[in-house]
């Protein structure tokens, strides 16, 4: 063991698991540790202190070693400043350049600890005049100064809530063997909360939203003024509007669940109608759509992200079709969301994941219990996951928040 | 093609698709045919005929192609009456012996056609006093006449129900994304009217019922009237029970849906307590059980057959751990049946299942599709299969059938 | 009834499902049919034919009686051109254009049937000198002439193939639980006669190829010659690209199925690697790529689409980030395809079965049984849905082509 | 806080996460805690030490805590004798008894740490002559003493691997989307490891096994002698031996994947023959049964179980049908077993998982990622899950332990 270095940990290391990762990490690296230092806090609200040196084979395994350590939480200890080397052309980052985790994170520049803002997964980080911020690869210019390597970074994971809210006991989701009433009146008591101190709250859903009957339960939401942001494709948007003006979705009746013959025509009809006014926008203000998800969302102000999709029937015109426009509208609605709400969505709920911090809080609803699994595993200890039919959940949540619960 | 026979069809044998299957199957099975009289119904309540010359290479395809226009529907011209050996030894067929359906089946028995008694998926049939009984190789005794090849057999398919009620609309599955609040309400509707006749409604769950918070929603149906029989395992009565002693279900909190530290022993100790008084009669008796699932089967003489597993805690006294006896009494509680609801439940559906003619109508309910595709699928036209969160669907159900549903 | 047409049918109208079918649709909407006219083909090689008058209600539902008929086949008796209306604007239709399925479809103009040329699902049907073509919406200009209602309009339905071949004798999925050994060796078949007759063959595929290991199982196919042209998404190729460069997919090691402590990076860094170089031909011309799926399609010249989506990590610089565009050349790519392979891909496979005719044969792969089912869900007759594990599909299907299997 | 206890923790207990988990248990029930005093191991291979004292509202929480924390491995300070009371009647424990989890379980009998004998979960322990052993409630005689409470007991939770082996390095399950075949050779080579020192395997395995044409690979395990305990239910063993006697399993034919006509009489008549003859064995010895799993098994002495289930169509002679004596013919063939093998079956292998101590190795392989999860999740860090296609997985196994493989 040739190489070493000297970490530190701080805060909850204990029970938030963040030393053990770190020794856990370290170990099926191949590398050894010694604690140098162990100062454990001994009752439940004092923090704990760790120092420890890290022994590898190489300096390439203790950069790696190093890497993983800091991914938990650690900072190394004699920290220099960030690196930074400019950006070679348009949309092209230093080779080695820094990639973001969707932790807080902080750069030491002129000796100085900085939030990086705007913090992503997988973006890299440009400084400019002692201010660091996450760009997307789209987004960064030739010349922009790009962090490389990993001196200078350090990440704070964000802690696991403890037992006090509905995002607080369950690490893991829900499954569908499990009671969910208490826990939509508990979500329904946060998004009060958060609407109580003006937060954002975001939706993302998917189309079986519509199919299955719950688009006027989540009109509903919007209209009681618990959505502030809507992502979705076009498949939502269409057929909520086809729900409207046929009464059928993708060509099933909603009121008796039996195919309309050749209702697939009543699909495309609906694009091309609204097509043909210019706009969702157009169709409310026309007095061609009165009711639905879409309706609310203009009445009452949602901005709203209509992210296309290879599969896409039409588009209807709203749609964004360029993914690289998409991803850009759906970072900037996403400011000051507090909390992110995914349904009956696989696509736009993962991009829109990727997109968030790790400290938003975030709840998958699907009946897959797969989608629920990948959408809650995203290094976040604010996911909750139910694995649920998206109807009965969203009228629930519906009744619960216009306290019509028992 | 040196081998023929003329086989028969009537009835609605086109919209049946009766007439489509017979030569499907017979062109699948290398086999040709030859339409000797065709007459078609020509208004919808007319019945239709075909008899069709079927032409195979040698004996033994053409016995084949024959068995596989029967199981449609199709009778062999110039039948013969069905051919009986003895049986060899108790719980044991003549090696040739006839392997029944689920479809009613008649026996040509001295020029007669005889109706099969107690028809059940994978029987033989026994001949008695010029009466047939569809028999399970376990109840089979030495000497018993019983039927072998296809002689004299013929199958009358359900005909699939057209578009009158629930039963009658779907082929298919209903999929996670389709509204099933209508369909729903058209099930209480059944239900009413098969209690106004005195019919009988039999209830096939699973343990999902209690873990999910459902237990109150059954045990409401089992109250108003809807349960006759009541067909489930260890699991789905020892959580029902621990749920009113302990208030969990293996050791997670109704109320809350959290984890109980040391719940499994709540668990166990709910099986042992029971085991200590004697059953779960003698629980409702002394006064320990008051509310749930099986006191309300107690309290309203709902005929309940738990059938144990291989994997069963404890089990409960009630529990039936012999297989062979537990199909035995399930068979007897099935009669007179003509609606079956299964819930959450795999194994216990499936056996109920394979027990039920295919005239019986059947509800099948879970969270996960293969599963309600795999329970359809059991060559019925009166299934109805419902993708969704169970509790949702029996509490939906209990309101509807209550009256308090919008 | 006060509304009547006349309909005929004419083929394998009752062993391929067609005369059933319109008797189901039309009892099933409450419209009652006559037989006029039946002459059953005596032989399986003889065509039926049949003439129904048809009774509906009202005018309104007589039309979407004959549109379901029309569906399914029939020809509509005393049929007048086909109508056209100009399009208002560009990328509008008019409001009640004929929306298209994927199936065979003539329409008559001035006496005579004539085909529509690029037949796809949801498009208009463009009608000029003579000839009928599909256009998608986002395609029509102001003023073409745009074919509305179902008058001249005729669909040919293609038959499900009997008996000879992997596509023929399967109506649903193969399910993990049955053998594929034999199916795969028949695909193997079907690809060597495809290429034999100079066919070409489209391979969708999903990321999942390359995490799973399978990725030189693809780039085999390919360098043998057995695809044409590969629709993927930015994934698929960068996940490939980060194997060649890293030995990493998505950071897991292939070797040992490990993570590799900050693998994102390295998924990251190939984006970035290939952005600098300019894009995919120009990595495999500096020499920075030298094998892989992406390497063998630039080597044998197979035609890709890289179509974006919403939750890309980059992308990579072929990537098509218009989805317009992308389904642009999505289409001009499938021109003579006449075998469509996906493997584990959902998004990119669904937009595939969109585009093609239903004539097209497909084979659909994926380890969910819910996406095989989905995908072999789209109204063809000539798709081979295989539940299992797609890294063991393509071994198989490779050694099969190379003559390795046993 | 008025109720306190004091715990000790000693070993790996904060890289193998130990002392979190404890520190967690204790702040999700609501109590809290104070460090008394912690030594850490300053390198890996020293053990660290923790003293707590534990503060709670009551008693009955403190109880609650204490129990949870035991569970993780913690022990009391000043713990006394484990105590005993009687068993009221046969079958019954009394009412306080302790529940066994999989953990290796000590008691203080005499002041003396006690090892319990054949510890299994959810079992009572009955103390005998200073000696412990765990016994299930259905075995459990009147006046035998059963420990009630949880004075006096102690549990060493197994510690995961580290990084060395297949079952060390993952403590989840592979997923669909993750290379496997690394892990299938370095499970070929455990598995040459358990037989060079005449270790015990047993293979649990569904009817899947024998659907998709792997029986042949499961017999070439047996044959090689890698499957010393087999245990299945009548569906494996019915379809084995229909494969051997008629090419079918279920009625669908193996070699093609087509379904035969009838095929189901196929099965019935398999079971019946083998009635007839009086059981497996006597099939073999007569000469009907030359080849497959159930021949195999015979032939290598293999010790099966063959467990039924209220789903069986026959069964076959050698099925248990009691359930209860099915589980204690399981626990004894478990004795000596180091390494279990879980394929394609559900219900067998949550029967056996519960049979087993956390100490023993364990497979589980499945298609369904549900069912991998469910099985994987049973507290043990021996546990390897691996979704995939079992053919191909058995298939691999056998070329991997036939040192066929590349």
């Amino acid at each position: 063991m040739s190489a070493r270095a000297v970490i530190e940990l701080s805060g909850h290391i204990i029970d938030s698991m963040v030393l053990p990762r770190v020794m856990d990490s370290v170990m099926d690296m191949g590398a050894t540790f010694h604690v140098e230092e162990f100062r454990v806090g001994t009752r439940l609200d004092e923090s704990s202190f760790a120092r420890l040196t890290i022994e590898a084979e190489n300096e390439e395994q203790l950069a790696a070693v190093i890497a993983a350590c800091q991914e938990h939480g650690a900072s190394v200890v004699g920290a220099e400043d960030a690196v930074t080397l400019p950006a070679p052309t348009d949309g092209v980052f230093p080779d080695l350049f820094y990639t973001t985790t969707n932790q807080p994170t902080s750069l030491l520049i002129g000796g100085q600890w900085v939030t990086v803002d705007g913090i992503e997964m997988d973006c890299g980080v440009v400084i400019v005049g002692g201010a660091a911020r996450a760009v997307p690869v789209t987004d960064v210019l030739a010349g922009d100064q790009v962090v490389v390597g990993r001196a200078g970074v350090r990440l704070m994971p964000v802690e696991r809530g403890r037992g006090k809210e509905v995002f607080g006991f369950t690490t893991s989701s829900l499954s569908p063997e499990k009671p969910k009433h208490q826990v939509i009146r508990e979500l329904a008591e946060t998004m009060r909360e958060v609407r109580a101190r003006n937060g954002r709250i975001c939706f993302v859903g998917g189309p079986a939203i519509i199919h299955t009957g719950a688009g006027p339960h989540l009109a509903r939401l919007i209209a009681l003024g618990y959505v502030q942001v809507l992502f979705a494709g076009n498949g939502l948007a269409a057929y909520d509007i086809e729900s409207q003006f046929f009464g059928t979705s993708l060509g099933i009746g909603l009121e008796k669940g039996m195919p309309i013959e050749s209702g697939h025509e009543l699909h495309m009809r609906t694009v091309n109608r609204v097509r043909a006014v210019g706009g969702i926008r157009a169709a409310v203000e026309s007095g061609m759509l009165r009711r639905g998800v879409m309706f609310e969302c203009i009445g009452s102000g949602v901005e709203y992200v209509l992210a296309g999709s290879v599969r896409d029937d039409g588009p209807l015109p709203d749609v964004v079709t360029d993914m690289v426009e998409a991803r850009r509208r759906m970072r900037a609605a996403l400011t000051g969301v507090d909390l992110c709400i995914m349904c009956a969505s696989m696509l736009h709920a993962i991009a829109t994941g990727n997109l968030l911090p790790a400290a938003t809080r975030t709840v998958c609803v699907d009946i897959n219990p797969a989608v629920v699994a990948k959408l809650a595993d995203r290094g976040s200890a604010q996911t909750l996951g139910l694995v649920t039919d998206v109807e009965s959940f969203l009228r629930e949540l519906g009744e619960a928040l216009a306290g019509e619960m028992g």
